[in-house]
């Protein structure tokens, strides 16, 4: 690999992840941070090639207008995490980024996310047109940046789900509804997916939205030679589950229940304050825990939206398990993280992968990221350590690549 | 394997974790319990010829007098653990392997076990006496109740600790010392390892004492054919501690503290107030965090007693990390457990598989055990999945066996 | 007081709370158990003249048929609460009490209570007949036990909330109502409490339905020269909330959200699964905050159903709270308590205290009694502490009385 | 009150508490913080003629030599409560303090605390020259300042405890002793006690430290017509404890034990790593229950040091208690605080408080204060809520002071 520059595309690239990714990849590139929380650091990985944070460059799309400095700013006063002093070391160049996003899309995003648009979005766009300047805007800044590559990574917030039944599965009766406003059921998620993937650009979707996840656009990938992965990343709760879960059941300890409850208040948990975005949501963190267990324990997961809270999650989660003899026991846990920071370096990381995958010619799902996410596309091991073992061993296939 | 019995040799056969795993092991025969919290009942053990739960006769030496049955209805009624019950029910059983437990020895035990025994011990045995006379008791169970083979488990309270510079490198030389009571150093649980392993039984060290746990009582195994493994079950906060430390390490979060705070009741939280005592645990729960994660954090464990609290441990841990950008977080669990409902399980578990690797010939460490133990004899792999998979892999290789 | 009886008339008389009280009444009687958790056995109310235990005979109205014995022996089984043992020893009480436990009433308590009656209720009963029913059925009690005062209290499941504004607020015009069922408003609680003011009882209202809670019926107790007061016995959450949140106000700490999240799983946990139910305990436990605190901090409560808890009730309440310079910082607090062990010593103190009070010449509601209630009739003071001054000040008031 | 100044002498200028005082009070005279976390601005103490923030002026001793806006920025920078902004809003008056902070003084303050001074204190002072010094120090800023009162306030940090005992009980004994460096047993605390109020200045014991706990030197006070009050401020754990001791005192549950396990990593939490220091505070922690539960539970207090959690304590407590029919239950908290943010409102407020005692002619203890220490100074009431009302009681009794 020469020195040509990795492009790093966000969509919802002023919001809390993709700001911290930003400040983050910025101080990593000016060596003012550690590589603290990168997985992608670790010894393990590091010396198969991956591309170093001095050759990405940062663009996107995003619908909200207020410069990306000050998203930064706000993040900083009001959660306490990112330093004020950090930013405005960061400032030139996130002001130079920020002259690189684009207007978005909010085609079947739902109100809740609808009404946070104020950027100069094209008013009667048909799919098929949304998906051109899309792409448009994503070829513009390969050329111009000259770059070798270009992920793009979905860290929008999260949008209503979509029934899966609505979807057709291939690609070309697909490709046909991209004309009509009315019938087609892809939602904003998955136009930008399809603009990237059949552009031959890597896709990452960080969210619980559709993306890039229905058969039809996995082959759109497929055919385009393009390679993605997804969906909904694990970073709190949901890791912690499936870090605890496997002990149960390599125990035998019988799961009579697990309770857990989210509070948080950044922007991602207002939107989710709308119980239709809401139920997406949910339904992608209580889901791991049947297949680990072998068995379906009473299982509650809520989440919460409370103001003052900010970016910060406090999850409870209260675990009734039956050991020998049938003696009820408990356990219960408290995380509290901050969402932003535990979800920024983890797209930074999956950049990286993705890009690493690109150049050893991988195409379609990326199963040996399994361990980022809460749902990953076609795998059903939901075990962290197995999962982990994926990103190991896929790292250890080092060769000569083109 | 014929229908011949395996013998299970208690040492400190009427202990909280002795009498559970007793009344566990009886009801699991007679049919009245799931075999919940058992490991070897789970689908990847089903089918490699372990011995059936009906084929296990027990007995064990002890230092206390009080009868067995008294025991258990203690435990059931202090702890609100084993139901009255479920006891009567067994009260034949219990009687019977009451008949069959012999008095133990407290040479180098400390003086917070010796206040506990009550039980006709020989004055003024020598070590080698001592030995002999534990061996025959064994030879005896073998004989009168036809067995197969012999498991010796260690249940027995903690010992104080033993420096490893006192003792001899080889048998040769610890063999010699066993005629001097003055000069030999080594302790009880190393005795009756002596005594099993001399006669080819399998010897399991379910307590942090020294036991098995060093070169010259190693070699007398491998040169007897027998196999032994150790130390200290994890049962609780460390198995908790080596399946989250995992998660901190594969996602480079920095841990910068993790403090262990551990309450409970039983004796042997009342023989842990012994200062010497105490040592040896906390020495056994705190190892595990710096193999895990490469480099040392701060890390505190403390073990207080309460009376009130009986066989119920609550152990409070709180980890402090760090992430992205240097953000502090916080991870806390509470973990309440009922120690011998953790632990019996695990003794009959280990019975299980050592038995079966006698048949399969192995001598020696069994390593593939170290799942079950906080510090595991020649391994360093403290991950508990990772440990676990070495039981999996372990078991998959069922073959022709002798 | 000479030595005439005093009776307890139990409305949801075969229910956890109820089963609970008669098994410890019982106790209390036969010298079984300590005083324990019963507020009416402290030192500063030992010299006042309350009734003493051996003078409280039992009897009540229940919907559901299966033996009362039983009952209190599912409680056991299920939730490790009660021993075997002490049922046996309560066994031929619990059978007489049950003789005198006659068929209740469900007229608009909602369909979930509804789901629970088989025992046989007349079917076409007004309003008017139901009351002179239950009302008779007292009578008969006091009667035939000739006993000196009867004390009503209810213990039954949460009926669905009735709109304040449905009610009249005479007694005049709510007489008017009983003869027509189909625009009574009154719910099933509040028949009981107009059958027992009326007659002159005492009426305790230990639930969150609306009972004796609204001025018609206030007005008839006190034309009746009769006692009550409620509602909502304050046992656990909302217990800790009104000990917590002064600690708040008097150190000045700006409470900025208080969550609550509370997971049981007995039979009132079932019937405040029903969403209409639900709502009547949510507004109870959710509004003491803003007049303790002098403002409304973000605050939500829930509860969940999950039946492998029983009776076990476990509350997370999670407080964030502003100090001084605007620093924010965290209480959290975790409840591990079983319901019906914490309301039922606190039924039987009312009882003593409310005769005490009928001794006492008192007439309409008790609020010396507001300590015990989330949502205490007539009283804007919700601090702990202050509302046991108030128990403590009357208690003191000894005097000679009729 | 006219508007001359009132002084604030700290001992222990630039600690964490201090510099959190000083710099909180400039922010409230700069108008820009709101009055969080003060007692003093609660409304029931509006009208009872508190001096006004804008009247305070603040100087003291210290035995570090580093500039107190540093000690404040260090503050900022570890622990991420103070921001850096207000900082530098505050520095022209932080530095002007600073000016007036002279040396203190280090005899008999142990080890621990010695090792910290870098400061020029006189080598072979007796405690007799050193309080003059001290005094000389107190009575120059009274004067330069044309102060109306001073109030001294100990927040120094914890020396080792003083054997009750080595004390003479009365004044003129004490006296004798001062000059008598050798066998003088009073430690530093106590000196600038006596330097203090043997002046007539009012002085607050913030520490667990000696001051003027012992009778001779309140005669002393009393002597002189000033008045004082301590010690170990009230602020976390303890805190939590006398509000929620008395709910299960109030509701007959028997508390089996009590565990508090605190964690933190300030200089405080340092000098408590010496075991001498620590025991000073372990017994003021400790004490509270008895009296307040009628019987004494177990309980166990441990606090262990760990940089990295800077000024932040975590606060476990675990309360096992037995309600009706003996069921054990739990109540857990976990207090997440910081510091000195929770005690320097409360300095603040005692200045105000206690010079509000000396214009109203109080002089000896000033028991009003007690909801605001550990151990209160001749106050056997330990409920929080019961001592706040003596606080609220001696605020309504205003009326013409001298």
């Amino acid at each position: 690999m020469e020195n040509s520059k990795i492009g790093v595309w966000l969509i919802g690239a002023k919001g809390g992840v993709a700001s911290t990714a930003i400040v983050g990849l910025i101080a990593l590139q000016k060596r003012l941070i550690a590589e603290c929380g990168l997985v992608s650091a670790l010894p393990q990985f590091r010396d198969i090639g991956l591309v170093p944070w001095e050759q990405l460059a940062v663009a996107g799309h995003e619908i909200r207008r207020s410069p990306l400095a000050d998203e930064a700013q706000k993040l900083a006063a009001d959660n306490r995490i990112i330093s004020a002093e950090l930013i405005s070391q960061c400032r030139p160049e996130l002001d130079a980024i920020d002259q690189r996003i684009r207007p978005g899309m909010i085609l079947n995003a739902g109100p809740a996310i609808a009404a946070l648009a104020d950027v100069d979005i094209p008013p009667s766009e048909t799919p098929r047109q949304a998906i051109e300047r899309l792409r448009k805007d994503m070829a513009d800044f390969v050329q111009s940046a000259r770059l070798a590559h270009l992920v793009v990574v979905n860290v929008a917030s999260t949008e209503p789900g979509v029934a899966a039944k609505s979807l057709p599965p291939t690609w070309a009766e697909t490709d046909r509804l991209l004309d009509d406003p009315q019938n087609c059921p892809l939602p904003a998620s998955s136009l930008y997916a399809i603009a990237a993937l059949g552009a031959g650009y890597s896709h990452i979707n960080f969210t619980p939205s559709l993306g890039a996840g229905c058969p039809a656009i996995d082959e759109l990938a497929r055919h385009s030679n393009a390679s993605h992965y997804g969906c909904d990343g694990k970073t709190g709760e949901t890791l912690l589950k499936s870090v605890l879960a496997p002990m149960f059941a390599h125990r035998n300890l019988g799961v009579l229940s697990w309770v857990g409850h989210n509070i948080f208040g950044n922007m991602d948990a207002k939107v989710l304050s709308d119980p239709a975005n809401k139920q997406s949501k949910v339904a992608s963190k209580g889901h791991i825990l049947g297949p680990i267990l072998g068995y379906q324990p009473n299982s509650l997961v809520s989440i919460e939206y409370l103001s003052d809270l900010g970016d910060w999650k406090t999850a409870w989660d209260h675990i009734h398990f039956s050991g020998f003899l049938g003696v009820p026991m408990t356990l219960q846990c408290i995380w509290q993280g901050c969402d932003s920071i535990l979800a920024a370096p983890l797209v930074l990381d999956m950049v990286r992968f993705a890009e690493l995958a690109h150049r050893r010619g991988h195409v379609g799902q990326m199963t040996f990221l399994a361990s980022f996410f809460k749902s990953p596309y076609g795998v059903s091991e939901h075990r962290f350590d197995r999962q982990f073992q994926m990103l190991e061993q896929w790292a250890e296939k080092k060769g000569p690549f083109p």
